[in-house]
């Protein structure tokens, strides 16, 4: 679309992505299926439909529990908003946070999370805090009525079926790295 | 190890993973088997062993490419460095920022990235940059001898195949749960 493409084959779709055709038509039929057999897909229409199907029209509020380094850089990255995502509070058990911001966004006490999530709609809660707290943390969360968590902590959370939970397991990644490193060279 | 337990049975280690006691028998038997019939696993040794599998044990250097808030973050987190995961050195293409540090890593010119890997040990490349421009720092990356990246952009690099790439799409992760969000309200 930015290239000024108006449409597109699922087999030109192919080149640029890492699927076959075939299976990039089956997955939009799922969907409803957007395309026409001879013509292809409409670009924009294309880029609207799939936007939909993802939820990105609507805005999603996340509040991050933690406001160390990590929640900081998510709060500043301006590629989240323009998907609708709005970051609203930040929370810390650091009393001496509280009341600070970031990037125009409110640190308030862990303490008041309840009060906030009743009051107000809070879709994603982002969990950037130390591992040992996690369960307790997304357990009370859950209990407060948040269902889906971005969890940038190494612990698999516990929650009853109808919590959405996906993982970002930034060391995970790294030790996956170091295990192909460590076996390369045993190979070489 | 913490808990000071000193043996464990796979069936203990199923409950405290998400994994059949069989899988996890499986997969230690594929790296050798660390496990006695009747006694289960030495705790302290099953720790050691696969440390050394995911090679922990060897110190692992790191430069990141970009020294935006991502890239600050990841270089202050002390999470990695226990597991041998060493910052070396941050580039930039802003001028501004380059000789200052972030937790004691230098932020260095991107033009001066060939040099430094040249004359340093480089393990793994961060890539923190905007999407667009990662297609040609992985190249250049990769040309100068960089074979692990660790990709925190948008884009699916596309290199040769002795290149290990590791994804963390932050924004992926976010649009499958706005996408679960999304198809959770059209079946209320």
């Amino acid at each position: 679309m930015d290239q000024g493409v108006e449409r597109i084959s699922s087999e030109e779709l192919s080149r640029l992505m890492k699927a076959t055709a075939s299976q990039i038509r089956q997955d939009l039929n799922h969907f409803g299926g957007f395309g026409q057999q001879g013509y292809g897909y409409n670009v924009k229409s294309l880029y609207n439909e799939i936007g939909k199907i993802l939820g990105v029209e609507e805005a999603h509020n996340i509040i991050v529990i933690g406001a160390g380094n990590l929640a900081r850089a998510l709060v500043k990255y301006n590629g989240f908003s323009q998907h609708g995502f709005n970051f609203c509070s930040l929370f810390d058990i650091d009393g001496a946070l509280c009341g600070k911001s970031v990037n125009g966004v409110r640190i308030r006490a862990i303490s008041e999370i309840e009060d906030y999530i009743k009051t107000r709609s809070v879709d994603i809660a982002a969990l950037t805090i130390p591992m040992d707290e996690a369960m307790d943390m997304s357990d009370r969360l859950y209990k407060s009525g948040v269902r889906y968590f971005w969890n940038f902590t190494n612990m698999d959370l516990e929650l009853p079926e109808d919590a959405i939970v996906k993982d970002v397991h930034l060391l995970d990644t790294l030790l996956e790295l170091s295990y192909r490193i460590s076996s390369g060279k045993k190979t070489e």
